[in-house]
C-alpha cells in the first residue's frame, strides 16, 4: 500500500517524474513552488535578494510587498492555512531574522511556509569579510532557522541544489511546517550541468501496523457505549476534513473540536457538539466528552490552551490518539501509520458503535441577538451580533487575548474558515494574516478581530490591504491596554498609549474607520461594512474591565502560575 | 599591571567585592543591572515575565513600554551606545524571537544590550508539555540567542544563578556585545541558600607583550613621514575618546574616522581630516589617508561599507591594527593586549613623528548654506541646512539608505552624538533608537533621519516618544519607495504605498507634522521644530531620482554585485 500524506491542495501537479534541463537554480525554485500551488510570494526586497526578486517578477508568481518582514511571515502563514502552502522571500539577516517570530509560530502551529532568503554570494565569502548584514559568521542565519524550521538548507552547490530544493518542499508538504532555503546571490542564475529528475515522494504506511491498529480501534468502538471524536488542527492542515466527516457520519459518532482546530468541521453539522476546552468550556460539552468511554483524538494537539490549561480529563485508557507524528492506543504505540490512512481505513470499515444521544443544542432563544441600541457595547454582545452575520463567504481571523477567547463563542458555517494562533499566541497575528487571506482567497470577506495592544504592533499592514482593495473588516477591541494581562497580573505596564485608530486607514489611503461605543453604533457600522468593498476599521471602545466569559475562566486558571 | 577593559560608564560602582544575602534571583539581577548604570529597561510584558515586571516596577529601575519588541531592542541598542549598557525585558519566544533582528544588529555593531526573557517555570516543564509560546522545545529560544549574543544562560539553578548573572553582565561589559539571560518564572523569587560575593573582573594585559608592541609602534612612528590615525567605532564603545584625542594631540597625528564611528572625535577638532570611505569618499581625504606611511587603525571595524565597499587601499605593511579582539602590526600579532591599554601606553610615551601638513579644510564658502526659498528641496541641500543648525546639545540618528549616506556629510560638534547602523544596516533603526536616546539623555534634542520605507516598519514608536514628551525631530525622506534599491536594481517591488505621514503624530496624541517640498518650507519647519518641545515630524517630499553624492558613488559600486 503506498499512500501519500499530502493534502490535495499541496500535491504537485506532476503525477510521475519529470526531467528538467537548462533551468537555473532560481528558475527551478520558482517552478517547483508553483507545483505546490504557490501563486503568490510575500516579502520585502533587499540587496542580497534583488536578483531573485527580478526573476520572480518575470515569472507567473505574484510578488506581494509588505510593510515589515514579520508581517510578511504572518501573511504567508495565513495563506498556507488557506491554500496548503506558501512562500515568503526576504534579504539576508535584517530580513530573515525579522521573520524569526512569525516562522516560529508557523512551526508551532503546523503551517507550511517556505522561507527563501537571499545571502552574500559564495564567491564573496572568501577570507570571511565583514559584509553588511552579517552577524557572527555567514552561517548564523541558517543556524537560527534550523531551530525554527523542520528543515533548512543553503544552496551553495549547483550539483545538489535541485535535490535540496525538492527535499525542502517535500518536507514542508509532509510535515506541514516551515522550511528555510538560503540562496546566495551568485547562485541564482547558475545552471547545473547534471540532469535532474524530480519525483513526488511517497511516504509509506506500514500496512500490517495499519491493519492491526484499525482492527483494534474498530473493536474498541464496537465494545464502547459512548464514543466521541475530538477533531484537531491537523485535520485542517492535512486536508482530512471530508474523510473525517465521512467517518463520523458513517459510524454516527459525535464530534467536538478544540480552539486551535475550531472550524475544522462546520459548527452547524448535526453531529457537532461544540468546542471542548476542559474546565474552561461549556459545562455540557465538557461533561459529554469526559463521560465518553472511547475518545478518538484525531490530529489533535494537546496544548495548554486547547486542553483548558490542562483541566481536560481524558483518561489514556479510553483514548485512541492519532496525529501526523504518532498513533497511540491506550498505552501502546503503532509506528509508520499516517494519520490520513488511519482515518480513511477506519472510515472504510464503517464501525458501528452504539448511537449516542446528542447533548441539547443551545436554544434558538439563547443564541438570538436582539439589539439594545443605546446600551454600551460589551465584548460578549459584540460576538453575538457578529455571529448573526457570519456566512459561507467569510473568513474569521482572531488575534490573541480576548479577541481569541471571545471568538470561541462564534459559530462557524459550512465554509467559514476560522484562523487563530491559539497555541503560539503571538500578538499582532490578525492584521497581517488578513492580508494573507485576501491574497489567498480574494473573493471572500475577511473579518479580523484584534486588541489594541496587538494592533499597535502590526496594524501598519492595513496599508497593504488598502493598496490591494480587499474586502476586510477589522474589529479593533480598544480597552487601552493589554487586557488579558490585566486579568492575570495588574500593573501600570499593561496600559498603553491610546491612538485615534479610526483615523488610521485614511493615512494609508483608505476610508476613515468607525468609532463605536454602543450596540447601535456597532450594529450600524458592521452592517455598512459587511457589503462595502475595501477595508473598514471599526474601533470599539470597551470598558477596561469588560472581558468575555471564556477569558474570565482562563485568567482565573493562568493567574495562579504567573 | 592589572587594568580594565571597562569604559567608565559601565564600570560597576563597587570598588572591591560585595557580599549579598537574602536577595532573590530577580532582586539580585535588578541590583546588578544598576551597578552597570542601567536606570531604564525597555520591553513589553507577557505572562511568563509578569512576575519579574512587577519586581522591576517596585525597584528604582524605570520600565519603558514600547509598541513592539524589536523596537524595544533598537531603543535599548541606542541607549547602550549613549550610556554604556542597556537592558530589554520581554516574554518567552513571541517576545524574545521578535528581538532577534535588533539584537543581531547590536552584536554586529558592538552595543552591549542585556536581553532578559521570562520563560515557563522549571517545574512546569516536566513531561515536555505543549505550553503556549513554545516552538520546538524549551531550549529553542536559548539556542537561537547563543547565535546572536556573546553569551547566553538560563537561570535554572539557584546555586549558580548569581554567578551566571555576574558572568553575563561582565561579558557584556568586556565585549560590548549583547548577552541573553533566560529567567524561568518560578525562579524569580527564589532566594539561593549559598552566600555569594561578587567582584569586578579585571581582564589583564600581558605587560611584556604590551611593552614590545608599544616600542615597535613608537619606532614605526619615529621612522615614518606621514602618520595618520583611523579612529573606529570601538573608540566610542569602549569609552576611549579622551585617550585617543590625547594621543593624537600629544604626538600631533591627524585623525580620520569611518562611517560607523563617525563622531568618535569631534569633526571640528583641528587634527580631524574628514571621513575616510575609500573610493566612496572625498578625494582629498582618501589621498591623505592612502598616502600615509604609518596608519594606526584603532578600534576600527573593517566592514564593506566602512571600507568603501572594499575600495580602501591600506597596505598591511604600513598598518598598526588594534581592536578589542586583536593587535596586529604589519603581519605579526600580539596577544593579550587590550585596546585601551595600548592606546594609553602609546599616549604616555608621546612619540614624535614628523608633523604633517593637514589637508585644506573645505572653505567657509563651500559649507555655507544660503537659502533658495522656492527651490524644490534636494537631499544634499537638506543636509547642508541641517548642518547649519547642529550644536552640542543634539544627537543625530540616521536610519539606512540615503538617510545614512547623506548624513555622512554632516559635521558633528564637540558633544554631538551621531548614531547609525552603518554595518548591520537594518531598516527601521532610527525612530525606535530616537526613543532610546530620549530615555538615555532626556535633556538633549534628538534628530532622526529616516526613509519612508524604513519608517513604515517602525514608525509606530513615535507613539512612545510622544507619550514621554521628548524633544525629537523626525526628518522623513519621502521618495515613495526603497530609494537605495532603486539605484541598485530598479523594479516595481521598490515602490511602496504612500502614506500621509505628517498626519500620523496626531493619531498618537501629538501635534500634526510638517509637509515640505521647498527649501523655504523645510527651513521654516526645522527652525520652528528646533526649539519646540515634544515631537515634530517633517515629511520631506523628494524626487524619486534625487540621491546624495555618497549614495550615487556607493550604488555604482554595489550594483555590480546584485
Amino acid at each position: 500500500m503506498t499512500v501519500s500524506h499530502l493534502a490535495p491542495a499541496t500535491r504537485p501537479s506532476t503525477t510521475d517524474c519529470t526531467t528538467v534541463e537548462n533551468l537555473s537554480i532560481g528558475q527551478y525554485l520558482i517552478r517547483r513552488l508553483q507545483d505546490y500551488g504557490i501563486a503568490d510570494v510575500f516579502g520585502i526586497p533587499g540587496d542580497y535578494v534583488l536578483g531573485f526578486y527580478s526573476m520572480l517578477c518575470d515569472s507567473p508568481i505574484n510578488v506581494v510587498g509588505c510593510c515589515r518582514e514579520d508581517n510578511a511571515g504572518f501573511a504567508a502563514d495565513a495563506y498556507a492555512r488557506l491554500r496548503g502552502m506558501s512562500c515568503v522571500c526576504v534579504t539576508y539577516c535584517v530580513g530573515g531574522l525579522s521573520l524569526a517570530n512569525s516562522i516560529a509560530g508557523a512551526f508551532a502551529e503546523k503551517s507550511p511556509v517556505v522561507v527563501i532568503s537571499g545571502s552574500p554570494g559564495v564567491s564573496e565569502r572568501i577570507n570571511n569579510p565583514h559584509l553588511h548584514h552579517k552577524v557572527r559568521d555567514f552561517r548564523t542565519q541558517l543556524e537560527v532557522f534550523e531551530k525554527l524550521c523542520v528543515a533548512a538548507v543553503e544552496l551553495n552547490d549547483a550539483n545538489t541544489a535541485f535535490r535540496d530544493i525538492d527535499r525542502m518542499l517535500d518536507m514542508a508538504a509532509r510535515f506541514k511546517q516551515p522550511v528555510y532555503i538560503e540562496l546566495p546571490r551568485d547562485m541564482v542564475k547558475v545552471v547545473p550541468t547534471n540532469s535532474h529528475e524530480y519525483r513526488q515522494s511517497a511516504p509509506t504506511t506500514d500496512p500490517d501496523a495499519l491493519g492491526e491498529a484499525v482492527n483494534e480501534t474498530c473493536r474498541l468502538l464496537k465494545e464502547c457505549q459512548r464514543p466521541v471524536i475530538i477533531a484537531g488542527v491537523e485535520i485542517h492542515r492535512f486536508g482530512l476534513q471530508d474523510d473525517l466527516v465521512a467517518l463520523a457520519e458513517g459510524s454516527h459518532i459525535p464530534i467536538t473540536a478544540t480552539i486551535l482546530g475550531k472550524s475544522v468541521v462546520s459548527e452547524q453539522h448535526p453531529l457537532y457538539v461544540g468546542l471542548y476546552e476542559g474546565a474552561m468550556g461549556h459545562e455540557e460539552v465538557t461533561s459529554f466528552v469526559e463521560e465518553s468511554d472511547c475518545v478518538l483524538l484525531l490530529g489533535e494537539s494537546m496544548t495548554d490552551i486547547n486542553m483548558g490549561i490542562y483541566t481536560a480529563k481524558l483518561d489514556p485508557v479510553k483514548c485512541v490518539f492519532a496525529t501526523s507524528e504518532q498513533l497511540r492506543i491506550h498505552h501502546h504505540h503503532y509506528h509508520n501509520v499516517s494519520l490520513g490512512d488511519f482515518i480513511r481505513e477506519l472510515k472504510n470499515r464503517r464501525p458501528t458503535p452504539p448511537q449516542r444521544v446528542m447533548p441539547p443544542k443551545p436554544s434558538a432563544e439563547s443564541t438570538r441577538y436582539t439589539l439594545r441600541a443605546d446600551e454600551p457595547l460589551k465584548i460578549m454582545r459584540l460576538i453575538k451580533r457578529l455571529n448573526q452575520s457570519l456566512d459561507d463567504h467569510t473568513i474569521v481571523i482572531s488575534d490573541i487575548g480576548d479577541a481569541l477567547f471571545s471568538s470561541t463563542e462564534l459559530t462557524t458555517h459550512g465554509k467559514t474558515e476560522y484562523i487563530c494562533p491559539a497555541y503560539y499566541t503571538s500578538m499582532g497575528f490578525a492584521v497581517p494574516a488578513a492580508l494573507g487571506a485576501g491574497i489567498a482567497k480574494p473573493g471572500m470577506r475577511t473579518i479580523a478581530i484584534v486588541g489594541d495592544g496587538a494592533f499597535q504592533m502590526t496594524g501598519n499592514e492595513l496599508s497593504t490591504i488598502i493598496r490591494h482593495g480587499f474586502h476586510t473588516i477589522v474589529i479593533l477591541l480598544d480597552n487601552k491596554g493589554y487586557g488579558t494581562e490585566r486579568f492575570l497580573h495588574p500593573g501600570p505596564y499593561n496600559d498603553i498609549n491610546p491612538w485615534q485608530y479610526a483615523k488610521l486607514p485614511a493615512i494609508y489611503g483608505g476610508q476613515p474607520g468607525y468609532e463605536v461605543r454602543t450596540e447601535g453604533e456597532f450594529d450600524r457600522a458592521l452592517s455598512e461594512a459587511w457589503n462595502k468593498p475595501g477595508l473598514s476599521l471599526i474601533q470599539v471602545h470597551l470598558h477596561e474591565e469588560d472581558a468575555s466569559t471564556p477569558l474570565r475562566r482562563l485568567a482565573e486558571r493562568l493567574s495562579k502560575r504567573v
